[in-house]
């Protein structure tokens, strides 16, 4: 038997929606329960994809199909597909698995030609329905030719003008029943004289370029972004609805419209939408007249209303969800098009999932599955107010480094930032890229643009610890601080000049948008809380100051699984007393410099630990290669060498014998601790005097420090560093007189350690997988570098999304696998982490379940999101 | 029962190397054989490693055994330790696995002390053996306070100066009896200022004190730079041979001399060696008295030489192999102190692994096994006399580049050197670092120095390719090149001053050192015919023009494994293509560019596929970063400027904008070929062009393209260059009218390559391992950088040998295996093989072998390198 590539509604149910598409499957749904649905046929998502595999060309067999779906749907609404005496006009529709609003393609009215637009107006010679049907062919004209054939909308837009300009006609209302058919006449000679053929007057030959037409609009460039967006595989393709037309815009006693069962803003339950009398859907859209709210119609036709009202709850209460639901009303008699489970805000998921489940509709893991973990961001920081979003056009993009919305005046420099936002300015601090001297005017500043640096620059770690909204990238920038502006789009921007950025998204406006402030509300607690009770995973942050700890706890953080102790070394007179370590001659001098440090960075561990309340906490010991702590510029040089008393080409000796071909890959992580172990006995004095103090003020907490030594790719290399470790710290729990139990572990961030990890769990007591570093050694491109030939691979799509902000799992996910496998094979009670950014993506947060790792780490404002993922992945691991 | 870890040498045999190291297996094996050795014990190499894992302790158990074999030993010899009237002394002397000549630590004459002396005396009362007795006890001390106890030789030698300045003697043998005793007093004097400590006199305090020494010595500086060279584990620890003394100097019936039973430099069969009559070892070695002739014994002591002579031959009929003896003769009377393989040149490895199986002693497998790989390398580059070498001292050091010795006058540029080549005189051409417009300056030199540049850089490769000596990256040398001079080490030298080159070792000379010519003996042929019948794995080469084609094909290369195509970008014309390409606008500027370089590769491959005649060339596609194309000097670019026609800011901006942070892994490889498909387009054309014309003109090569796309990371990356080259291809091919079958294959070189090499291989023909890059990104580090750490790396024996250089089968070889394994599993017959340094190197080429790969392909002068261990691994692998 033939493959079956074509289904009638009714040979459908809405579980089909893989095959089907969710439009599709829940046309098949609505079918099966009876209610009013123009019935036609859907050409499935498995048609699309043997459309691509065959050469973009439709198989004969589903040819075929079509032809014999398209005869039943003939008999069911009694009508015939081309017959001027009772034609069959129809929609094209595309409707893929996950719902794509707007970003693939319909044709509406097909099945319009001459013949059948005389045969329609002869059965009804009313001068309205004949205006009607013209004005219905000269838009199936003008879409065809602009979905199916590509030609340009605007041109038959300017024939249009012109012939109202001709006619002294203001709207289209006021073009006549003929002026239409001279209209559509118009447009045909366009086709024509764009084409060189004539209109396509068969509607089988309509019919099959407008499915071909919405299979090739899944590969358009906006479907492919939307795509990448929203991880939507290219592979599934899109299905095609094929739906007999009914006409809202019929008559006064006609009408369309949309609803949803519950508020998609606040998730409130009650019926809310909107309808247009005498208007097709697209009049909705367009936005020319305004609807009247769904209640106008219980005043307008109290039967339909009732109807639908019914109609509505059966839907909601068959999907258990807040439904999406459009409707058209052709004679007073209504007709259900669409259905699907309603998008809505952050808000409103939360809201209606605790709802449901009050209602008895949904179970708790139901709830705890229906809210999207990426949704919460938006409860955590400003964002946009919606309206005022739509009016403004954005002036650039680049990296949405730090999510939320802000809004404010330029400024070029943190100083002015902190002197500003002192004087109750909103500002946004707008740099090439920031340095750890920025700190005070990023903390000042509403967001923060930077030209260069990518997702892990230093602008971006840090304002995501913050909370605070960052662009970060954008190159399109050109930047003139020193005159205080900058240019973007051809246009200048001067220091006071509103902007707001859009962190979520790294849309840049040139103008101020109204910010709507994050609220918590207290669904979000008792959500979260059923979410908490599910899930194995524990979620711990990666934090590096007291602030950004607290706050990483109040969203529930379970320890810190990475604290970067190098961002610890930039404030005041830290920075010289590391930079007169890296120009130490001896060991000696680095000692003394690493002296200096000691108590800033004991000071800090005991803060962090008092703010930890006991919590765990994992040190990475320094990380960055040494150059990122001296200055490149001659007169900064000079100045350096000044502070340090050394001549200044010494210091511009040592500066440059410090760089590095492949800094990424060169003197950095343990391999610092290998060549200068004085750094380590440095570093571990601080973590143990800290846990040490702490617990004896609070011997409750039970600290247990877990120092973890980064880069390594050999276990010799642990062993060498931890022998270091153990040694020091030995020494003062020795000396201290108390207890201490103390942890040593290790970053797995090389592929070698992943290869390696049966050995390197001989000596590592855990594992954190460095998943930024891993995925730039195993797919050998820096994150750095890789924006030049990116685009390109997406383009080609040999990569669907950012291997850096989503765990790569064929790849980098393998070696991660194999790792903590050959750890745990070693020592079973091994614990095991992640903490590069990839530990607040939640597709990645699930991959991490999978594979059993012990917790995740990511930025405070990512750990509800975390949370939740985890939960979800606890959950459907249950099933 | 309590493990055994003293031997006596009655107890042991020959096999026992692993335990007793060489030479405790050797002398047990003569003791075996009933030959005249003094009868000691062996403190076997597990009491060496228990000694490092106790903390540096020799634990009770292991004195206790000492203790008793001393005791045997005391019966065997009827002497008495410590006994004045009857005393045993000994010899404490290292022995590890292998033979590592002078890095470990000896101790003669223990046993010593006041009694023992005045003993001996009392008991031959002759003033020349008193003298003997005291000049042996001063002798004693001074070694004991220097390998024991870490005291200065030179202030031993000091206080001997002043004495016999203060007694008017020239020479120690003015020094009288008496003069001894005084010496031996004035050092134990000093012994006692330097340590507050009297001289240990209990001989067993001594004997242990002398044990750990030995001990310790397998961990002193040079003994680590010696193992890491040699390949030797560090965990194989030293085994300790404790023999009776016998002395040469005792009077003119007594010598000592050391003998090979084959001539070590040139391998024929003849007893070869020199002895000193009245005379210990150490006089032999000190070279103040010149030995005679081992034949000069047969005068002097017939039956003692007819003695000697008798068990030479039967130690090599034994042993089966060319014997290095030393011998002692007390009194008339024989004794072996040590026999071992003898060390030998390569030709005098050839001739006697070939005379041997000649003579019926061994087979040619073993004949194979008898040559050490990387030993070949002197017969195939000039090497210096080993007199002259011996005289002259190094003024620095540097990578070994390119094997081989080299001496000439200092040159500075390329120009010159060919200029002064011209002219007769031999060059070494000194260089910041080269670059392509180099090339025949570097051909026109004997040899290339460089201050910047690791194994892989221009210099390295190309003199390789060439066969021409090159030490790289002297990063001591300050250069002057415009004043015409460098310093190192405090000196100037000037252009047409004297430098010499060790390319093997890296050595820098400041004279000329007389070389000699390479030299393929008729031994060379035959022996290579027994390894290429054993071996499986291939070899090819690593070729980029005719002439290193040429060359590799006569040394036996079996195809090219690896052409880059870039190398055939830089000469003359095709840099400015390049160049132009680089900056193109948009593809068809692009495109214009390439089509000028079109003919120049068509050719170059042209001309390849006739040197191969008909062997397979795996060509790799463009895969460097484009700014190694381009200048980055200021005038440099205005001249280019000026060339190309833009302005100079437009080209100095595209040129910055080819800047990448990390260089290594950035925009290279087949990402080149995603973003500008022209360039695999234009590769594809002449590569097939060249192939369809030498076939037209060879029917018989039946040349098969193998196209190799490189820096692969992900199998839809590989998809989409190979569908340009397929399509590219198969045009051609069907224009042609002929038929032509070529391969698509990847270099597996990223860690994302190996884990996902089964989904790679759907769409790879073959797998070339690009080990470099491989090592580079397993490990994380960065070749050019890891200079800065590597060293201490060695230090803390975190890695025992360069990665770069010997491939790292723990992590990096556990990828290739993985990779290979997915590979095959994918598709069976897909070819396999490697093209990084490793594929010159013998136990990475063992490895190879090991893991079922096809071949391995190395620069053309280590072709019979690759050759030979091949075939080892083959014959080992069969056993």
């Amino acid at each position: 038997m033939a493959h079956k590539y074509v289904y009638l509604f009714k040979e459908g149910n809405e579980t089909m929606r893989e095959l089907l598409g969710g439009k599709g499957a829940n046309l098949a749904g609505m079918v099966n329960m009876g209610m009013p649905v123009p019935q036609g046929f859907t050409v499935s998502t498995e048609a699309c994809t043997r459309y691509y595999d065959d050469g973009k060309v439709i198989a004969q067999e589903i040819l075929d199909q079509i032809d014999a779906a398209l005869a039943v749907t003939e008999e069911i609404n009694e009508k015939k597909f081309g017959d001027p005496q009772n034609p069959l006009l129809v929609s094209v529709r595309s409707g893929a698995r996950a719902s794509m609003p707007g970003m693939m393609d319909t044709v509406l009215n097909l099945g319009l030609n001459d013949e059948v637009a005389a045969g329609m107006i002869a059965a009804n010679p009313d001068p309205a329905f004949e205006r009607f049907v013209y004005d219905s062919y000269r838009r199936f004209i003008q879409m065809f030719s602009d979905v199916v054939i590509g030609l340009s909308k605007h041109d038959f837009e300017h024939v249009i003008d012109k012939f109202k300009e001709e006619k002294g006609a203001k709207q289209d209302i006021d073009l006549s029943a003929d002026d239409m058919k001279t209209l559509t006449a118009k447009f045909k000679a366009l086709y024509k004289e764009q084409t060189g053929e004539d209109f396509p007057s068969d509607p089988k030959v309509q019919l099959i370029e407008a499915v071909k037409a919405v299979f090739r609009s899944w590969d358009n460039p906006r479907a492919n972004v939307y795509r990448r967006m929203n991880e939507i595989p290219y592979s599934w393709g899109t299905a095609v609805n094929v739906q007999p037309m009914v006409y809202g815009n019929l008559n006064n006693n006609s009408g369309t419209g949309v609803a949803f069962t519950r508020d998609p803003a606040t998730g409130k339950k009650a019926l809310f939408g909107e309808y247009l009398i005498n208007a097709q859907g697209e009049d909705v859209v367009a936005g020319v007249r305004t609807p009247s709210p769904i209640a106008q119609l219980e005043q307008d036709m109290p039967e339909v209303y009732a109807q639908f009202v019914e109609i509505a709850n059966r839907l909601e209460n068959h999907y258990k969800d807040m439904q999406d639901m459009e409707f058209t009303i052709e004679n007073k008699k209504l007709y259900m098009l669409q259905t699907r489970n309603g998008k809505r805000t952050a808000a409103a998921a939360l809201k209606i999932a605790v709802a449901l489940v009050e209602e008895g509709m949904i179970d708790e893991d139901t709830a705890v599955l229906r809210v999207e973990p990426q949704q919460l961001d938006a409860l955590l920081h400003p964002q946009f107010d919606s309206k005022a979003l739509k009016a403004a056009k954005p002036i650039g993009s680049a990296l949405p480094a730090s999510p939320g919305a802000a809004t404010g005046r330029v400024v070029f420099d943190a100083a002015d930032a902190k002197a500003w936002a002192a004087n109750g300015e909103k500002v946004i601090l707008v740099r090439l890229e920031t340095s750890p001297d920025d700190i005070e005017g990023m903390e000042a500043a509403q967001g923060i643009l930077t030209v260069r640096g990518g997702m892990t620059s230093h602008a971006a770690v840090v304002a995501r610890g913050m909370g605070t909204c960052c662009v970060s990238g954008c190159g399109d920038i050109t930047m003139h601080a020193a005159e205080k502006y900058f240019t973007l789009g051809g246009k200048d921007y001067k220091e006071g000049d509103y902007i707001s950025l859009d962190g979520s998204t790294g849309k840049i406006y040139g103008e101020a948008i109204p910010t709507v402030e994050a609220t918590i509300s207290g669904d979000f607690e008792k959500f979260m809380g059923w979410a908490d009770a599910k899930r194995t995973l524990k979620v711990r942050t990666n934090a590096d100051n007291p602030r950004d700890t607290i706050q990483a706890v109040k969203f529930g953080a379970e320890g810190i699984g990475l604290c970067r102790t190098e961002h610890m070394f930039f404030e005041g007179d830290r920075i010289k007393s590391i930079r007169k370590m890296i120009i130490a001659k001896d060991a000696e001098a680095r000692k003394a410099a690493l002296e200096e440090l000691l108590p800033y960075q004991q000071g800090d561990f005991t803060a962090m630990y008092e703010a930890l309340e006991g919590r765990p906490m994992t040190v990475r010991y320094l990380d960055p290669p040494l150059h990122e702590f001296v200055p490149t510029k001659k007169n900064e040089i000079e100045e350096l060498a000044g502070e340090l008393g050394v001549s200044y080409e010494e210091l511009a000796a040592k500066i440059e014998s410090l760089h590095e071909s492949n800094p990424m890959m060169g003197h950095r992580g343990c391999r610092l601790a290998v060549t200068f172990p004085e750094i380590a006995e440095m570093q571990t004095t601080a973590v143990i005097n800290a846990a040490l103090a702490v617990n004896a003020a609070h011997p409750d907490y039970n600290i247990v420090p877990e120092i973890m030594i980064p880069l390594v790719g050999e276990v010799k290399e642990l062993k060498f560093v931890k022998d270091i470790v153990v040694k020091t710290a030995d020494a003062l729990i020795a000396a201290s007189g108390t207890d201490l139990h103390y942890k040593v572990g290790t970053m797995i961030e090389i592929p070698r350690a992943a290869v390696t990890a049966d050995q390197i769990a001989t000596e590592a007591e855990f594992f954190s997988f460095g998943t930024n570093d891993l995925t730039q050694m195993t797919f050998g491109f820096s994150r750095d570098d890789a924006g030049k030939f990116l685009d390109a691979y997406y383009e080609a799509k040999i990569f669907e999304n950012d291997p850096f902000a989503r765990l790569d799992q064929t790849g980098v996910g393998a070696l991660v696998k194999m790792a903590a496998e050959k750890g745990k094979a070693t020592r079973p009670d091994i614990k095991l982490g992640i903490c590069g950014e990839h530990g607040g993506d939640p597709t990645s947060v699930k991959f991490c379940h999978s594979i059993g790792l012990d917790y995740v780490s990511c930025s405070p404002f990512r750990v509800p999101i975390a949370r939740l993922a985890a939960a979800q992945a606890a959950i459907a691991g249950a099933k």
